[in-house]
């Protein structure tokens, strides 16, 4: 199995790299880094990382970039950061990526928490958050040749210590439990799911 | 009660104009129509409203565009009508309307029941109603001086009957339950609320 892990050298991506590697082969994908450089916000680059890559069972992404700020200040341009990167970025990898996936194969996107349990300075990834959710919830019904797209939708992470201040409360879940949830959508049969780790 | 209503001459928004009128002061806003006019997709067109409107105590937004078709043939320009419209277009009503509402005002919003229940042809759609209601959440944590924010999430309505065969076995809802749900949330007392009219 071929699986695309966009965002490998990643807080998340590395974890997820890890407990995928050995049963199958990985293609590790990065900014700058990895076998193959995407930037997710160009969908130029996005063609021709398939391009290169060729065919695939799953494509992995653990990316996107999104803006954190009090939504009394916020603008149109860092509401858009996430909108651009974190949204269009991921839902870019399926429209193309779903050209180049064989049958059966399956999408992961990253979403989070933040899509029904808001925090406070969180309005612009909450947003970018549930968009994915639905978007995911919608795909699964019109993909073809059995393809699969779930996503996996974590809590704080326990590491991230610079995201906790914004977190009060809530406990970080750990890189076992998020890695274990990217495994469970690729090597399982579920789609159309929101696996949350809370 | 002065309200703004934008769309105020569309599907949805005539309807909701009738249910308030009479015992407020409605501001109809339309792109071609109405008292003023204004380009949600344009942050300058929103700013000027807002600069000649004045302050208010509660917007109302049915207004946004969007892309129907199926995912196996949807671009990035595509899915970027509705981000840029219906997304964009009201979360940017509500980033530079919050600094014109008055105190205990109240934004709403219109969503719809793609977020949560997906049909073919509607990812984009599901998309950006998934933002909205996620954006919805997470904005009534921060908003100030008691402003309050809402959506309305109607399935497909009575009268967009172009609409019907993208709905299959859904039963249309009637104007008069879609205009009640707007009214609940101005004339209410809730925040952070997706009243669904299915």
């Amino acid at each position: 199995m071929k699986i695309i892990i966009i965002g490998a050298t990643g807080t998340i991506g590395k974890h997820v790299t890890k407990a995928l590697d050995g049963q199958s082969e990985i293609v590790k994908v990065g900014l700058n880094s990895g076998d193959y450089q995407v930037d997710i916000s160009d969908i130029i680059s996005i063609k021709e990382l398939f391009e290169k890559v060729g065919r695939f069972d799953a494509l992995i992404s653990t990316t996107g970039d999104a803006h954190f700020g009090p939504l009394r200040d916020m603008t149109d341009a860092e509401f858009r950061i996430g909108i651009n990167s974190k949204l269009m970025g991921q839902i870019n990898l399926v429209l193309i990526g779903q050209h180049y996936i064989n049958p059966k194969g399956s999408f992961t996107l990253t979403s989070g928490s933040l899509s029904e349990d808001p925090i406070v300075s969180g309005a612009s990834v909450s947003a970018v958050n549930g968009a994915l959710d639905s978007f995911v919830r919608a795909a699964a019904i019109e993909l073809e040749n059995g393809v699969r797209i779930n996503a996996v939708g974590p809590d704080v992470v326990e590491e991230s210590p610079a995201y906790f201040p914004y977190f009060p409360g809530h406990i970080p879940v750990t890189m076992h439990s998020v890695a274990q949830a990217y495994v469970r959508s690729v090597l399982g049969a579920q789609t159309g799911q929101i696996y949350k780790v809370l």
